[in-house]
C-alpha cells in the first residue's frame, strides 16, 4: 500500500464490498470484490491486446458498445480467468452481469466483468451470482481496501493508490486499485487495474487521457515479457464532485491529467516491486534520445532483457549486457556516443568501460532499488521504464503455479 | 556430441587446433582455437543483428569485404568478447589476424576473427598473438575436437555435427561447431557456429543456401529471448572435394542444402539442450497456417514465452499459457479452431479443454524432452522451433556469471 489509510479520500459516490467464492484453486479468501457508483459513470476503458481475449474482456466490450460507454457496477473474481472456456464461459460472464444488474436496479450492460487467475477452467457463475447478494448489502466507500485484496492472485500485497485536487473551486478525488504479480508486460498483462474518480469529465477528454495515462505507467512495465488474455484498465468519473466537465483545453485538464498519471504509475511501480520473486525495481531512463518513440524502444529492450534482470538480481554492474540491450532495440544510434550510469556511477563513457570503483558499486547494487540511466548523446527526448530483477524465486513460482 | 568421434569425416584440407591464453575470468582450459583451410574457401557469413558488434566482427566484415568473401583462416577466443573497447578492440582484433596471416603465409584479410566472453574487458591481443606459433605447429584435421571445446563458454559439452553425400560421383563432407550457451535467440545470439565443408560451391549459391540454412535452424532457437553482440556463423567451401561447383539448379544443390540443414538443426538442437540451466529440449511445431511466416511468429512467440518454458519447468501442461502465446504472437487466427497437443495428447480442443488424464500427462512432461504441436486450422503451412524449459537454474548461472 503506497498510502495510509487515513490519507485516502474515496471519490464521493463509489463503494466496494468482498467476499469468498471459493474460486481459488491455491489457499482460501476473498476472491470476488463488487465495486459499484450510485451515479452513473462515464467509463474509460483498454483491454489486452492478446488475441486471445477471455469471456469477461468480450462481455465488457459488448456491454460497453450498448451502454454507450456509461456503466455503474463492476464485478471482479481471482482464481479463474474465464479464458478459453468458450460458449459456456461468454454465459457464465453474462449470468453474473445480470444478477448484479438485477440486485442493483440496472441494465446488464451497466455492468463491467474482469476476471484474473487459472485459464481453461470452466468458470461456475453460480459461486459467484450467489455471493452477490451479500455483497450488495455490505458495500461501502471504505470497502475499497477489502475490494483491492480480493482482486489479488500471486501477488503478496495490496495496490491502492489515490490523489485528490481542486479543479475550478471543486475538489475531486482520485482512486486506484491494481493487480498484477505473473505476465506482466506493456500490453497490459495479468494486469487489471481500476481507477474511480467523482470528476466529471467529458467523454473523449477522458478516453484520450486513459490512453495517454497508461503509455506513461501500465504499459510501461515489465515483470516477465508476457501478456495475458484477461488485462483490464477500467476508468469510471462519476461526475459526483459537481464541477464543470473537464474537456482536452479547460483549465484543470492538466492538473486532472497529471493526478492521474501520478495515481497510475505508483500502482504501476507498486506492481513491478511485487513482481514474482522479484526483489528489486530498477528504473530506466533513457535520455538525450532523437525522439520519444526511440527512447521508449530502447528502456523496453533493456526492461525485457533477460540478461540485464540477472545481473540485477546478481548486483552484477554489468554494462556490457546493458549496452547489448540498447543495440537490440532493433533503433539507430551511435554505440561510441553512450553513457550509461547505475545510479550516481557512470559505468561506460562512449561505448566502453568507465574508470569507477567497482566493489563499491557492487556493494550499492545490493539495494532495493536501481536507476539505470542511458545518455544516448543524439537529442532531447527522453522515457522512462520500470522492471524488476528476475530471481529463481520468479521459476520457483510458476514452474508450479497450476499444479 | 550428437555423433561418435569414428564417424565423424573432416572435409578435406582443414586442420585445426586449441591452445590456452588465460583468457577466461572463470577457470582454466583451452580458449584459443585456429581453424585452417589449406586451399582458399570461399565463405559465407552472417553476423549478429545488435547495433551493438564487437570489434572481431566489425573486423571480420572489413576482410570479407576486402577479400571478396575468400579465406583461409578463422581465430576463435573465448573469455572476451572483445565488444565495447573502442579502437584498442579493433587494434587487437586487427594483430591477431595480422599474426595469423604472416604464420600462415596469408593475408591479413584471409583470417576471420570471432570472440565470445564478457563485453566491455580490453582484450591483451599478445596472449592470443604468442599462442598462434604453437597452435599452427599443432593443427591437424582430427584436431576438430580440441577447438570445438576451445570456444565454449557457458555450455556444458561440446557441440559438433557432421554429414558425407556424394554429388555427381564425388565424395563431399561437412563438418560443424557451435557454441551456445547463454543469449540463444533467433538473430544469432552469443552464438558461433562454424561449417566446413570440401565441395565446391558457387559463392552466389552459397550465401543463399547459407541464409536458408540459418533460418530454418540458429534461427529456430531460442534460450532467453537475448541477442548477443559477437553472434557469427561461417561457412567455409575449400573445393578439395574435385566436384564441379554446386549451383542453384545442379543436380546435387537439394541434396547438398538438406545435408547442409541437417549439420545446422543438429548443432542448433544441442545449442537448446545445452542452454543455460536446461534441461528440457522442446520441440514446438505450428501447422495448419495461412502462411509460413504466420506460422513462423506464432511458433517464434510460443518458443519466446517466460511462462510456457517454466511450466515446461515444472512439468505443468498448462496449455492456456501455450495458448495465450499463441494469441501475443501478433497475428490473426480464431482461436475456437485451434487443436493443441503435447506428446500425442489433445490439451486444448477447439481452443477450450480438451478430455485428458492429467496425471498421466504430468508424469510424461517429466521426460527430457517435449513436442509441443499447435493446429491452427487455417491451411496448410507450418515451422518448427526448439526451445528449452526456464529453470531456476538459469537465473543462478546469469546472475553470477561475471562476478
Amino acid at each position: 500500500m503506497t498510502r495510509t489509510k487515513k490519507s485516502i479520500q474515496v471519490p464521493q459516490g463509489f463503494r466496494f464490498a468482498a467476499g469468498e467464492a471459493g474460486l481459488r484453486t491455491h489457499g482460501h479468501g476473498p476472491d470476488v470484490a463488487l465495486i459499484y457508483s450510485t451515479a452513473p459513470a462515464r467509463v474509460a476503458a483498454l483491454f489486452t491486446a492478446n488475441r486471445v481475449q477471455a469471456a469477461p474482456v468480450v462481455v465488457s466490450r459488448e456491454h460497453l458498445e450498448r451502454s454507450g460507454w456509461v456503466a455503474q457496477a463492476i464485478v471482479v473474481n481471482a482464481g479463474n480467468a474465464n479464458c478459453a472456456t468458450g460458449a459456456a464461459g461468454i454465459r457464465a460472464a453474462r449470468q453474473c452481469a445480470a444478477v448484479a444488474g438485477s440486485l442493483l436496479s440496472l441494465r446488464p450492460e451497466q455492468v463491467l466483468l474482469a476476471s484474473t487467475g487459472v485459464i481453461g477452467l470452466p468458470l461456475d457463475a453460480r459461486r459467484i451470482t450467489k455471493l452477490l447478494p451479500a455483497l450488495v448489502r455490505r458495500m461501502h466507500p471504505e470497502g475499497y481496501e477489502a475490494a483491492s485484496r480480493a482482486i489479488l492472485t500471486t501477488d503478496t500485497r495490496p495496490k491502492v493508490a489515490a490523489r485528490s485536487l481542486t479543479v475550478a473551486g471543486r475538489r475531486i478525488r482520485i482512486l486506484g486499485m491494481a493487480k498484477g504479480a505473473g505476465m506482466v508486460y506493456p500490453r497490459l498483462a495479468t494486469m487489471l487495474a481500476f481507477l474511480f474518480t467523482d470528476a466529471a469529465v467529458e467523454p473523449r477528454f477522458l478516453q484520450s487521457a486513459a490512453r495517454r495515462v497508461c503509455d506513461l505507467s501500465f504499459n510501461r512495465i515489465s515483470v516477465d515479457g508476457d501478456t495475458s488474455t484477461n488485462d483490464t484498465v477500467v476508468l469510471m468519473a462519476n461526475g459526483m464532485a459537481g464541477n464543470s466537465a473537464i474537456r482536452g483545453r479547460s483549465p484543470g485538464a492538466e492538473a486532472f491529467l497529471r493526478a492521474f498519471t501520478e495515481v497510475a504509475q505508483e500502482l504501476a511501480i507498486a506492481l513491478v516491486k511485487d513482481g514474482e520473486g522479484a526483489r528489486k525495481l530498477a528504473e530506466i531512463r533513457v535520455e538525450g534520445a532523437a525522439s520519444e518513440k526511440q527512447a521508449d524502444a530502447i528502456a523496453r529492450s533493456i526492461a525485457l532483457s533477460s540478461l540485464v534482470k540477472t545481473a540485477l538480481a546478481g548486483a552484477d554492474p554489468n554494462w556490457g549486457r546493458i549496452l547489448s540491450a540498447v543495440g537490440n532495440a532493433g533503433v539507430e544510434f551511435d554505440p561510441r556516443r553512450v553513457n550509461i550510469y547505475l545510479n550516481r556511477t557512470l559505468v561506460c563513457k562512449k561505448g566502453g568501460a568507465a574508470d569507477y570503483e567497482e566493489p563499491a558499486l557492487e556493494r550499492e547494487l545490493q539495494g532495493r532499488e536501481v536507476l539505470i540511466r542511458v545518455l544516448l548523446g543524439q537529442g532531447r527526448a527522453a522515457a522512462r521504464f520500470w522492471t524488476c530483477d528476475f530471481t529463481e524465486e520468479y521459476v520457483r513460482i510458476n514452474a508450479s503455479y497450476r499444479t
